[in-house]
């Protein structure tokens, strides 16, 4: 008998209908004869609702607090939730991370899971029990509330499947997969039922909305097979697994074509050629927890070069002020004028649009294609970054719906038209 | 130094900017020099939401799930009453029932507190850390999420400020303390500076929405002195202490006058008069949970009696039923027509009103004042139940009201009007 850790989002357990459709999903996999394991998030809107209520108590709560406020969310979802399912007429029980023992490290409102004892569960599984665990939170050192960050609920699935040693990770979700493309923006995506894991990393990384890359990190590192399914619909959904035999040569050169319109590009004008400047001036940025995705960066004429990054539009003004900043207190290892000449420019009007495929290992010229089909459409690229198996390039936001479509159609992955079969 | 436990209801956490006037609250224990516990109820609407949620799911939900999703209510207000006492500049830290080990026994959904483990909380006051504590749940077997009865966060305050030994617990509510009778019935109730324990005990028994018994018995064992004071204003509330030398022949004969409209009075014609009767009727009506308050029986003519007894109206369907199937049942130890001839018949339009005062152990013909009063206003009385310290009466409900200003100002309740001064 197999055994699935079934997550559902907030979108699946939104109101009791949807809350009585998930027990259904769940019937089904027993159905299947599967064993299973449910981890639910809070009703959607609720974690909104409760970050609001802590807002207006003042700002900059206490993150302890905020930990304690977010976890209520997930302690109704799986209450409802387990009740649900007992009306199924199976044994249900709900687990908060407390009571399972999902311990986590790091800072409040975004530790890291560390251990999980499976102790509990195990019993459950073992006793025909359907155990109902709280997505999102953990508990932490004294035994303090504390949550993983956003979409944590993923990565709970995940480490409890991990940890129970479950044949399946499956994710419900308001999507039926993953697609080659935005279905929204390209008409001919096409549903894949298998992603391996390394691209699920650079789509989740790049903007696919599906799944988080902590999640998928964390199915990878621990061998979980991951499916993304529907909740609202019946369906086998996408498999999310390791490389097979075979997989580079046979699987099409690019599996997807995503995008990123959560973008702004800052550029460091006139960085004089030193070593450690780079260091400099990205430190203070990550000390102030923003995160920088693209780097490019060209030695130009006369030692001074450009520094080109990418952050999200939210970090996007902290980030230009740090480094207007940072550059000021260079004048302890620049001159003067070195100092005056440079300039920092911002755009928030990007988009960063990727191909991806772990079949790009074996095939040459994706990128001339790539580019070659960017130019036929008078597309300007502004900035290209690239990996073994996916190629990144900027471009103003006005044309990335068209990028997306045409490269889309470039590289085979359209739906066959109904006149081609 | 003296120690403060301080207990907010819902109506005093029923939005943030209540919120913040509990942090004042709180501010002001503090600058009165005391160290302060907090303890708090969910926000005013949220149990009847989450209780609602569970009833949607279908009936009879998991007692265990109902648990986890009521005790959802008051981790949202510590949270949040936390974050507003740090806004005031003090320390403060949240604790969950589980954190503090707030054990209980029993029952889910009417757990009974067991034990309290001091040592977080004393630590936290030691520290100069005001602890915000989450009333109404607790921790059962296995680490189960407990909750022990609406009204129940009263009943944690008390517990904790008994195993703190700290020196008042106060109840602050939304009124702003306890009248001689309901002032919105009687216009020149009184505030009572000072209640002895018997009294409040008897009082919230017969309907004073105040306090619940159970907080008050749990102080009075403990000799917890508890104070209700008004969360919406400023004032010393009415002090609910132990009874003191010379309080009998000092205090008022009769303290107060309440009345409750929630019972039905039901009753079983035509009982045989034969021992073990009784017990045969109202076990089955024990069993089924529901508590009887009033029990009168008189001896009758021909061996039979007529026995009369008041149960909650929500409980009266129920018990009406139950009775019934008890009597069928009775066929083994009588005969059969004596069962024919028993009737049951109920009525729940009744009132019960009470006079209670400690006073009234040392003063002879508080009896004959009450019956004379209701008797000058041509009010029935349909059952009579006395203590030492409380006249009860049933009657018609149409007369409550004018009983209840009848009796208050013949006992001398009434405030002295502006011309007596």
């Amino acid at each position: 008998m197999t055994l699935v850790v079934a997550k559902f989002g907030g979108t699946s357990v939104a109101d009791l209908e949807r809350i009585k459709a998930v027990a259904g999903h769940v019937a089904d996999c027993r159905a299947e004869g599967h064993k299973v394991v449910v981890v639910v998030s809070a009703m959607a809107g609720e974690t909104d609702r409760l970050v609001a209520l802590g807002a207006g108590v003042g700002d900059r709560p206490d993150p302890r607090e905020m930990d304690v406020l977010l976890a209520s969310g997930e302690q109704v979802s799986i209450a409802l939730v387990a009740m649900a399912i007992q009306k199924q007429g199976f044994s249900a029980r709900s687990f908060l991370a407390s009571q399972i023992r999902l311990h986590t490290t790091g800072p409040h409102t975004k530790a890291k899971i560390s251990r999980v004892e499976v102790a509990h569960l195990q019993a459950c599984v073992n006793a025909d029990v359907i155990p109902v665990v709280a997505g999102f939170q953990g508990v932490g050192n004294d035994g303090d509330v504390t949550t993983i960050g956003r979409g944590g609920s993923d990565t709970t699935a995940v480490a409890i499947a991990a940890a129970l040693n479950a044949d399946e990770c499956r994710i419900y979700t308001d999507v039926d997969g993953v697609y080659t493309a935005d279905p929204r923006i390209v008409e001919q995506a096409r549903r894949l039922d298998r992603v391996i894991c390394e691209e699920m990393l650079e789509m989740a990384a790049l903007g696919a909305k599906v799944l988080h890359t902590r999640c998928v990190e964390y199915a990878h590192r621990y061998s979980v097979p991951l499916r993304v399914m529907s909740s609202f619909n019946r369906g086998t959904g996408t498999l999310i697994g390791e490389e097979e035999e075979g997989d580079e040569m046979e699987r099409p050169v690019v599996s997807a074509v995503t995008h990123d319109r959560n973008e702004a590009k800052v550029t460091v004008l006139r960085v004089p050629d030193e070593p450690g400047l780079a260091y400099k001036l990205l430190g203070p940025i990550g000390n102030a927890g923003i995160s920088v995705d693209m780097i490019v960066q060209n030695v130009g004429a006369e030692d001074l070069t450009d520094m080109t990054f990418t952050v999200t539009r939210e970090d996007f003004p902290q980030c230009m002020e740090i480094l207007r900043k940072s550059i000021d207190e260079l004048s302890n290892v620049l001159a003067e004028e070195q100092i005056e000449q440079m300039r920092v420019v911002g755009d928030d009007s990007i988009a960063k649009v990727t191909v991806v495929g772990v079949g790009m290992r074996s095939h040459a010229g994706v990128a001339t294609k790539m580019f070659e089909t960017l130019a036929r459409y008078g597309i300007n690229i502004q900035m290209i970054s690239t990996s073994e198996i996916k190629i990144s390039v900027v471009i103003h936001e006005d044309f990335c719906e068209l990028a997306v479509r045409a490269l889309h159609s470039a590289f085979e992955l359209d739906e066959p038209s109904p006149l081609a079969v």
